[in-house]
């Protein structure tokens, strides 16, 4: 759920050794042969007529494509505007700090959760990092997920409306249903899916269902079917593709999914904004100067010197700077202006980089006093109530 | 953990079909050749010395070879005259109801808890007879499995020194510690093991570390490295045998193991007695007229007719109610006696089928009994001290 964006729908950027599995991101990502590939559908201006209806308005992330992409968007919005009940449900995988890539499809999850008046899962797969990574400890894993729900309540979430699930911690609720999925997906079909081979270890190849079980949990709340919509970054897609086979011949709703891009990484034209890669990224706990530091090294589309910026203009689409600008902090209109500016030659990097370190350390100081204050109110969004501490 | 019996000590039954994995025990099981596939060792005279030294005295059990193969037993024996703490660990799976192959290594194990004064956990995988089959629901296994803890509670296990550990419930505690263990062992190594296939679910292929955890369970209890016995049937080794691998590499013991044979089916001169085949097996919830029926339509060694009998003897050691008045009722001077009066034609079938039906009902009498008498204190023996309702 997190960042590497290429501007890549006008075809330009296509090459075929990108990579995107739930654990990796790779290479340059041609958005719309992902959607051709895994089989899900483009939004359409008929959906975007949806959401008008429904909340007054097209959210920004949808008018500039950040969401791009989903299953079945169109029959739970349907059911949205015939006022039936309908479950959120995101995630995060614990591996690292959170930065602002991760946000973005949380941000948008929030706008959803209060404008459909929805409940939300937010799964935290604790299990699944450990299992991944042959170095990670359980220690180390527990103390970002501590860190990582400071920042998932700092988003603002409805503590009424929000429940987060720790996989460690509530497994006792994931562990019967995801039995009902697991018995339903063979080893061929996984393998298929998620690409493991002889030397995965069986931890990673019976996650799957612990992280399909949210998608089912509603209903089980709730005591009869009830729609799911997933809002999340296009690379967990595989998980929920297996669930919604298993969903349907268990009697239940396929869950719908809204998937987004990522945010570009802020070091280099291509590769994904990365936890454990602390340049590429701008972080929730970053310090002023660490931001500054970063932003003043950030890649951009400009030229290698001024006069060539003057004369042939700068890439604005190759830019990280402008594309965290646009998505995060710019209304379109002006980032509109920005990019005939950029790609006109009347607009040098460094007013760019100056916008954009302005802009992330005001965002970030509004964030840190939000996750100060969410100290106190972890037990309130946990799935028990009960506190989690390290 | 239940039954099927030959004497194959001896090489007489030596056949290439038997096939004994945690699932499935087919055949005429040759335990000599078990102990060199398997690699576990036969109990030797110098381990029944040990026992002596322990409990002054050699089990039954272990004197008739019921009891037959080990791991690392010597070492963890010599830890108990040390006066080291051991936890002893076995379990169930909630296939069915209870027979009475299925209480013999749980009696020995009771035995071993009283003169060790051990911990014991018991474990009853409900999550893999629910991964197993196809047909089984939930539901089923939750029937099975509160039926199936009040015969472990009959067998009078010290209710201070026991927790039952039912996996869908108490998963949270297994979950964390399985993580590490499943990190551990790759897939091919599970395949080698276990003979998963591309038709596998994955349930099932991520099942064994929860099988595995409870062997390091106890060291996370005391907070120390803390060795465990497990005494079971010989088909669950496969699961032991991937967990002592793991449980060096975390710094654990390695569990030590003590094998037992399976009582042999009633109905045929091979196959194992089975939860499923009603006919196959005595069960702890039989009325009287049932196990009259089933010991009167036993499968015996004797001749085709009396006369025949009185010419050639019985054969003894293909006889299922020789084998089970052996094991479970005879001493072994009045077994040993039996066998001989077989043999040689003094013994007709219906006299040892009469002894069987009389001694099965007196049992089975006094186990319902406690098994009423269990239903009010299930609570006491659940890992949480939780009540388990169905």
């Amino acid at each position: 759920m997190n960042g590497n964006d290429e501007n890549s729908e006008n075809g330009k950027e296509k090459n075929d050794s990108a990579r995107v599995t739930p654990w990796e991101v790779q290479g340059r990502i041609d958005y719309g042969r992902l959607i051709e590939e895994f089989g899900t559908q483009p939004i359409s201006s008929e959906i975007l007529e949806q959401f008008e209806r429904i909340t007054g308005e097209v959210h920004p992330m949808l008018n500039l494509h950040y969401f791009f992409s989903h299953r079945d968007l169109d029959s739970i919005l349907r059911k949205v505007e015939n006022r039936e009940k309908i479950y959120l449900y995101t995630g995060r995988g614990p591996s690292g700090m959170v930065h602002m890539g991760h946000l973005m499809p949380w941000i948008f999850t929030k706008y959803l959760q209060d404008k459909f008046d929805s409940k939300l899962l937010f799964q935290i797969t604790d299990d699944e990092k450990f299992l991944y990574s042959q170095d990670r400890t359980r220690e180390e894993i527990k103390r970002f997920t501590y860190e990582n729900i400071l920042d998932i309540i700092s988003v603002g979430f409805d503590s009424n409306n929000t429940k987060i699930i720790v996989d460690t911690k509530h497994i006792k609720h994931l562990y019967p249903i995801s039995l009902e999925i697991a018995k339903r997906i063979t080893f061929s079909t996984a393998k298929a899916v998620f690409g493991f081979s002889a030397s995965t270890n069986i931890g990673m190849i019976g996650f799957p269902p612990i992280q399909a079980a949210p998608c089912l949990l509603p209903s089980l709340i709730e005591g009869k079917p009830t729609p799911v919509l997933i809002p999340a970054a296009i690379d967990q897609d595989p998980y929920w593709r297996i669930t919604r086979d298993v969903a349907e011949k268990m009697g239940f709703y396929k869950p719908a999914q809204i998937h987004s891009k990522f945010l570009p990484s802020l070091d280099a034209p291509g590769g994904k904004m990365s936890s454990s890669k602390p340049g590429t990224a701008i972080f929730t706990t970053d310090e002023p100067e660490v931001t500054d530091k970063k932003v003043s090294n950030a890649f951009t589309g400009g030229q290698a010197t001024v006069a060539l910026q003057r004369l042939y203009g700068g890439n604005a689409l190759e830019c990280p700077v402008f594309w965290y600008l646009r998505y995060f902090f710019d209304d379109q209109k002006d980032s509109d202006e920005r990019f005939v500016k950029c790609i006109s030659g009347n607009l040098l990097c460094g007013e760019c980089k100056s916008d954009l370190a302005r802009e992330s350390k005001s965002f970030i100081a509004t964030l840190k006093k939000r996750r100060e204050k969410a100290k106190d109110c972890i037990q309130k969004y946990m799935y028990d109530n009960v506190p989690f501490e390290i």
